[in-house]
């Protein structure tokens, strides 16, 4: 059974989405206030120290997109389009979140990874509302509704899903996007984002 | 014909290495320092203002980690692992690229797409050799050697070295990591590699 570390309020929280989908799965839930996720034994698994891993049959394998892309090859085919160009316009969306969306919400918390001052930190923070804001401009623009490509979704929509859960904390009123929010309404009404929800991934 | 919409020292050479290893393509520069890239048209064929940009049969492709899968499904079969978790290793090297390292390195000049004040772009700069050598050590302790995974290059190998040339001026020593080193030499063998450079893509 594939297991997977993770945490609630993460990114991690995109593979527990999909891995609901359909898979059975167990998670090991990392305490991050604690600092379980910097020190061994889960730095053997993971020496960024991040979430989430996924402990496959031939070892663990971090990522979220990666763990996404080996999800869909091997246990939830339906989540990847069958058409060349459809399942490279998903990735460029996945690559999007990964590199840009993720990336500025990460400078309202973790900016310490990035600069050393306190008053960088605060600096940060506070441009995290128009940067997130562009970002979600951008996304608005693409999708088609009610998911991103159309009536069903991809991985991608797991991954954007989980970052939406994130845009009030980010200072980003999502009403201000109306496909955003109708894409936000339709992924809470699926079981695998309800359960979730239950077992308290999203706080 | 595929069109390359790409710029010297970016993130946009990854794409022109790997096209040099076997597809029929033609470069279109943006003039990146005049500011092209956020000016129409090219806001148009992407609304992020970025490079790279693939112009395929079906329209244009944007993010880098897309247009290199995009590329191994299309035409450079080659250069994609046949074994699923082989594939999934790639993925996790490109994501961590994409997502990690290479944000580390945007710290350097990029700055202001997080912060405004003077002082955090000041201090952003200053942490770059840190967060590029936490980075370097990462990846030295997968490489097999030569290549990422052994004696023949994945996608993944061609991110990899478009940013070990960007090592020196953000302040990391190269030699302090061999087999990075020895990945980097064994790239610059290769005739994709020896075309970019001749072709003025790395300065």
């Amino acid at each position: 059974m594939l297991k997977l570390y993770c945490a609630p309020y993460t990114i991690s929280t995109v593979v527990v989405i999909a891995l609901n989908e359909g898979v059975h799965w167990e998670p090991i839930r990392i305490d991050l206030a604690g600092g379980e996720q910097t020190r061994e034994p889960y730095l053997s698994l993971n020496p960024k120290g991040r979430v989430p891993v996924l402990i496959t049959p031939e070892g663990p394998l971090t990522e979220t997109g990666a763990i996404l892309e080996y999800l869909g090859e091997t246990a939830l085919p339906d989540l990847v389009p069958a058409d060349p160009l459809h399942r490279a316009r998903m990735r460029e969306v996945m690559y999007y979140l990964a590199s840009t969306m993720h990336v500025n919400h990460a400078h309202m918390r973790r900016g310490t990874r990035w600069a050393d001052q306190e008053s960088s930190i605060v600096d940060m923070k506070a441009k995290v509302p128009e940067t997130m804001a562009a970002s979600c401009a951008y996304v608005e623009g693409l999708m088609t509704g009610p998911y991103l490509f159309g009536h069903e979704p991809t991985l991608a929509d797991f991954y954007l899903y989980t970052i939406t859960t994130w845009l009030a904390g980010d200072g980003v009123e999502i009403a201000n996007y109306p496909k955003l929010a109708v894409f936000k309404a339709a992924m809470e009404a699926r079981a695998s984002v309800r359960k979730a929800i239950a077992d308290g991934y999203f706080g």
